[in-house]
């Protein structure tokens, strides 16, 4: 059901990052469910975690980890089980794993663990610990696809995506992998996301970079709404790439590798909606001439999570009174009379009533691709936001209602 | 598909008023889809009406008329269309139709509009306006029962109560018609509900009524978070019953009034949930110990209107991970580590997680039933809130998707 979400291509290694996986058959017994990633000593680590108050018991050690300034030596992650409201003892099954990782791969650094899943269930450490045994490490682009695939649950397409850019007169790798198909309203980042180069950034600007690029992308998308209590998004910089260098946002280099990693992030966040389950549409929402960007945010979100809204694109029916429904209750200073919208580059409505020149066959035409933009312009001030989300469908309801089955 | 929604008996007349229904032929040409509420002169008339930037024209019209403090002499509500995001026209529209019951019915007061359909169409006011000459008015439980019809759109069951209250010695009718199906988290009140009484009820005081029965009725509902343009619920006090005068809270009758008035509103607006949209499940949500009423709402609503929470009550799935999802997601002061959490009588976590008597087996019988109480208790206060709501099936991904078909 992906909508024109591509299989991962021409992955690129990350100077400095070694793979492995494996399975620990968590809830099924085919596939691999684990995933090691071990860093080279001078790698420098950031991320952004979810603002649940459920927040998981491998979040609330990343946290501590990351805010402790500890170098980190390895990630591990697991599909099939989120370890989360599994209060102490979910803590303590989390650091057994993390120990075991660092037993397993020497590692010297902290461990940071990753869990995805079914919420309220103890993770099955001993399978994970013995699992660990059987993985090999390596450096290339097929240990990162394996590692995209290792950490999926309801996705059907793995997301990976690589990209390089020249900093500095020196080629940087980028590479980055993510998962998340329901359960999709990040409010700090996406379910899963790690995003590594080779490039050596200066820690503060790492951290400024992390949530900069969670914002202008996982943080950018929704398909239901619902906020996961394990969303973690992880940036690396292993500083591989001998003369790339980067300490200041001042330096040259900075734009370039900023541009760079965007772009990827950008591109999972929006594979993620994709894949989104059930999803037959993916649709760009943007509305401008808000007061604020705040303002611009809340009525694209109030558009893009309204289940009415969902349920006309899935039908590709232009009710476009659906939007103005959502619109009006967006929490957000809008005036009807003053707002315009399109559907694609057709307009529908001028101050808040139907354009003259509207043509339901035209808009139906737009509604039936698979790629649908929808502009909100209210016509207030100079703010513009766009966010991207996708349709609402019977199948949906269908992987939502079998999830435990 | 409504759950356990009864088919409206032993409705009363409230003696003041006459009731008229017509058929417009708006939508469809098989039914009623008129109706014309004459008031006796002496009814005080309030009104709480949708927050939405897009309020339809004829709420515009109510509040202008209410605002004024000008005598109500009749209601006209029509279905199948909602007269919303119709601009100036829109306005002239109503208007027209206000003029035109005025004249056919010889009405005195300001004649109310309310409209409730598809959003973005211009009413057919010739339609309309003809159809006014064939109906005639009738003081009777039946007139009632014809008007709670005629007012349905995509609900299967006509939504009307009755209650007679023992008032200062003498009984007072109380009558009450609601419709909504779809659409449904009013801001204010719900899509369209008239309740009536014939006791003479001062004018700041049936204000204040209003706002209060709406607030402990038609504000605890939602089926899909979405607010309609048109929502309106009208408290009207005929005057009629000869001994029965309140003029202040402090009144011995008014304690006996409010609380005849409120069952009737708690029970048309818990009907608009039993025949929300596909709903196969009616669902009490409390939330208890928290620090402030309004985040005891916004646990009980995030539970409410999590797609993830609703398509597991779909499933009977006792996937209680996805409670604690929603609740983590609440914009409310919430310590994961104090909250517990029930289905119907069984604990299923207390502090945070998963109860060392917790029986999946039990949950899930629970779960089956068409009635579910889900009780969350934050254990920080001594705050308690209550929402009602629904499921998400597959009904209501077709019924949305087919609604302009």
């Amino acid at each position: 059901m992906a909508v024109n979400c591509p299989q991962p291509a021409g992955l690129l290694p990350v100077r400095g990052i070694r793979i492995a996986t494996m399975s620990a058959a968590i809830k099924s017994t085919d596939r691999d469910d684990l995933a090691v990633l071990l860093l080279a000593p001078e790698t420098k680590a950031s991320g952004v975690f979810t603002r649940s108050h459920f927040k998981a018991a491998p979040v609330q050690l990343c946290e501590q980890h990351l805010a402790a300034g500890e170098p980190i030596g390895a990630l591990v992650i697991n599909s099939g089980n989120a370890n989360a409201a599994t209060g102490e003892p979910g803590l303590s099954d989390a650091r057994t794993i993390c120990d075991a990782v660092a037993q397993q791969f020497a590692v010297t650094g902290a461990v940071l663990p990753f869990s995805t899943g079914v919420i309220g269930e103890r993770l099955p450490v001993a399978k994970i610990t013995a699992a660990l045994a059987t993985g090999e490490a390596h450096e290339s682009g097929a240990a990162w696809l394996a590692a995209a695939q290792a950490i999926m649950t309801t996705d059907t397409v793995p997301k990976a995506v690589s990209a390089t850019v020249t900093v500095a007169g020196e080629s940087v790798s980028i590479t980055g992998i993510a998962k998340g198909s329901g359960m999709i309203r990040p409010d700090m980042a996406t379910m899963l996301s790690y995003l590594a180069c080779d490039a050596k950034v200066a820690q503060p600007l790492l951290d400024r970079l992390c949530a900069e690029l969670a914002d202008a992308s996982f943080n950018r998308i929704t398909v239901d709404g619902d906020t996961s209590t394990n969303d973690s998004f992880v940036l690396l910089a292993t500083g591989q790439a001998d003369h790339v260098e980067i300490n200041t946002v001042a330096d040259a280099a900075y734009e370039s590798l900023a541009a760079g990693l965007k772009s990827v992030a950008i591109e999972l966040a929006q594979r993620i909606v994709r894949d989104a389950e059930g999803a037959t549409k993916f649709v760009t929402i943007t509305t401008t001439g808000g007061r604020s960007a705040e303002d611009c945010l809340a009525v694209c979100y109030t558009i893009a999570e309204s289940p009415l809204v969902k349920t006309a694109l899935f039908a590709a029916d232009a009710n476009w009174g659906r939007l103005c429904m959502a619109i009006g209750r967006a929490k957000a200073t809008v005036d009807s009379s003053k707002v315009n919208l399109h559907i694609g580059e057709h307009c529908i409505a001028r101050n808040g009533l139907v354009d003259e020149a509207y043509d339901e066959a035209i808009a139906t035409a737009i509604m039936q691709q698979d790629e649908i933009a929808i502009t909100c312009d209210l016509g207030l001030g100079a703010a513009e936001e766009t966010v991207w989300t996708c349709d609402l469908s019977y199948d949906y309801v269908r992987i939502n209602a079998e999830y435990r089955t």
